[in-house]
């Protein structure tokens, strides 16, 4: 927890150096030990309640002392339930099917050689996250179970918090003879050792970053390694010509109001001119209702002024904007057409939705819009690695290669090619 | 064809935008559509033999005044055999299933949705090839087909035949009703352009180089756009102390000699201790008939030194040298544990084979070797996209993201999430 300036870049040759070395054990070890390790990481983290509430009291004062606000305390704080949680979360992972070595696709070639794909480990993930303590033990979880070795820098507001936490997964890691090195905190903040992480192509696999935008585009213009991200979740629900009235008011209200900070909220609304009469009052009046600002174009305003629902003009700039607040644009667009080239000017690839009951129209948006999550007749909300069924997730990624979407275990591995041959030679 | 310097960025931003728009044309598609336009162009190149010769006379000319030795010629030559051989390859791109809105994975979750993943384009492909032009018809067959739209910067020797090939790619996009902009090649010799296209984020999904390690090297360093690539192909062949002799002769026979410069050839043999003697007297007779210099270690000299079969010191730096030549280093291992010790350390991931009738050896090597091929009982030149069923490869990954090993019309895809509602809201 040294506050001096350290040697950044051979503070993370060691630690690189160590994760390697833990990454090739933890890839090879059983599924059994993995799990064991997970199980005795929750069993230790239920003992230490009181310790951890001690570390986590030295972080919280002093986020308290430098002035910052009590959301953001909040977020810092590791209560009993919170605690709880993350040893809950745990025992969940033990319950995912491991993704480690399964092997697909084998089939024989005519030269007689059996060829397939298998299931591996990515290496070494690095994972560079704020506030929430809880995180450290999400991500070593999601890394323990795909086998692979993790270095986690956490924000420095929490290193108390987290060292303590980190010492409950090396003690898990020991008893089930698993490398401790293969789950790695960062025990300094030196704001340099993130700069130097992102670079060590040697060491490093796969970045994910986990916390606001500017730590993501920081991250993301930064590193050499290759990164594994969203930036925006500029989230659009397309309500269709042939849309089903009461799904689009039941979806749209949901996909906007359920919560208003997650990064797969509606942030704008898209009408088909023709159903626009009939639909935008009603939900409007739903929105006004919840205190939600609408910020329309001018077929919308003029739809909602003679029946007095406040909205806004909405600019250019709302189009490109991710609100993350009880705000919505909306804009009445002639049909699909423009549904889509909206989505595709404007969106951020992350989720979008139409409400059709039209088959032609559904599948044309399930194909031509490119996002992460392309839904039909359901909420943006769904967005997310639990509702997906992937168990857990480490973050959704709006990259086009590798993983795209919510991030589980499954995004923690790759695929290579396994050959199998009884003596074939190339001829 | 312009000579004098060109503003990079403006030239680069104007072939994006076309791209981006082409992109999104190509991947809304019909296979149909896109067979037609594989098609029409083969056809296209048959139908021109004369002026293909004619366009590639001006680049043979002027190679042979720059001094270029004849191999170079002979890879920039478009025989009648070349100019045939690229019209099948598109003819059989066109019989390669389409790669593109394949949905799998459908499943129900609990709350009534329905997730699978859909395949789709990655969206704008750029590739930079040096001297042959035959990769421009390879590499246009394999974006049209995966519904990318590519932009293709080939080598400054081949201009007048990449731009001959191109007009006839363009015809043949619009004989299909395709946009002529979902191919371009770039008609400008600045190298520049380069730098440019692997810096555009904004237009370009990803780069594949293909070419020497210098070309690959030089773009892995600048790109800020993924890149696909291998760099090294230093494979191993590890033979087994329960290795079947005749097998492992023949595997290590042909995986050095069949040929001597593809990436797949082995460069260094591993021979477990109880076998060496056994092994290294015949095998190595037939290298040295074969005129393959060795280099063993103090081992492999002691097995060699007394039957008189001449062997150099390998050193240290023998171990990390991919030859392309007929040049092979031997070590003697103690057994698996040190093979895989070695091929970790010295290896570049591409590929590795083990010889060996021991199961628990070859799954222990099938699990433990983190390369992007691992081979039991057959020769690393198979390592390549026709050969495992591919179709064709654009080239070999040794990422460790998105696409590993031979990369085909499946890499140059990738998969979102989709979901099937009946106006399931978040609760």
């Amino acid at each position: 927890m040294d506050k001096q300036p350290i040697d950044s870049t051979a503070y993370v040759d060691d630690l690189g150096r160590r994760a390697r070395a833990a990454g090739r054990d933890i890839a090879r070890s059983s599924t059994e030990a993995r799990n064991r390790a997970l199980t005795a990481t929750a069993a230790a983290i239920r003992r230490e309640v009181a310790a951890l509430e001690r570390a986590n009291a030295l972080d919280l004062e002093a986020a308290r002392e430098a002035g910052h606000d009590q959301a953001f305390v909040d977020r810092l704080a590791l209560t009993p339930r919170v605690i709880q949680t993350m040893a809950e979360g745990l025992e969940q992972i033990v319950m995912l099917p491991d993704p480690v070595g399964e092997i697909s696709g084998l089939s024989y070639r005519p030269s007689g050689i059996q060829v397939g794909k298998m299931r591996v480990p990515l290496g070494v993930i690095g994972i560079i996250y704020e506030s929430r303590p809880n995180v450290t033990i999400d991500a070593a979880g999601l890394c323990i179970k795909s086998g692979n070795a993790t270095i986690l820098r956490g924000g420095s507001e929490a290193i108390h918090s987290n060292q303590a936490l980190a010492a409950l997964i090396r003690e898990g890691l020991a008893a089930a003879g698993l490398p401790a090195d293969a789950v790695q905190v960062v025990d300094t903040t030196d704001r340099a050792v993130v700069g130097a992480l992102i670079a060590a192509e040697r060491w490093v696999d796969v970045i994910v970053p986990r916390g606001g935008k500017s730590l993501t585009e920081r991250i993301s213009r930064e590193a050499r390694v290759p990164v594994i991200r969203h930036l925006d979740g500029i989230c659009h629900v397309y309500i269709d010509d042939h849309a089903d009235l009461d799904k689009a008011i039941r979806i749209a209200d949901n996909a906007k109001t359920q919560r208003y900070s997650p990064c797969n909220t509606m942030e704008t609304l898209l009408v088909a001119r023709s159903v626009a009469d009939r639909i935008l009052p009603p939900l409007c009046r739903i929105y006004a209702d919840k205190g939600v600002e609408l910020r329309g174009d001018a077929h919308t305003r003029a739809v909602l002024g003679p029946i007095s629902i406040a909205c806004n003009e909405a600019t250019e700039e709302d189009w490109h904007t991710e609100y993350l607040a009880p705000i919505l644009s909306i804009r009445v667009v002639a049909g699909l057409d423009e549904a889509i080239e909206h989505i595709a000017r404007y969106g951020s690839q992350h989720t979008d939705a139409i409400v059709t009951e039209h088959h032609g129209h559904a599948m044309r948006f399930l194909r031509e819009v490119d996002s992460s999550s392309v839904m039909i007749n359901a909420s943006t909300r769904f967005a997310d690695g639990f509702e997906y069924g992937l168990g857990a997730e480490i973050g959704i990624s709006t990259n086009k290669l590798h993983a795209r979407g919510p991030v589980g275990l499954e995004g923690l591995t790759s695929l290579k090619f396994v050959v199998f041959g009884s003596g074939q030679i190339r001829t």
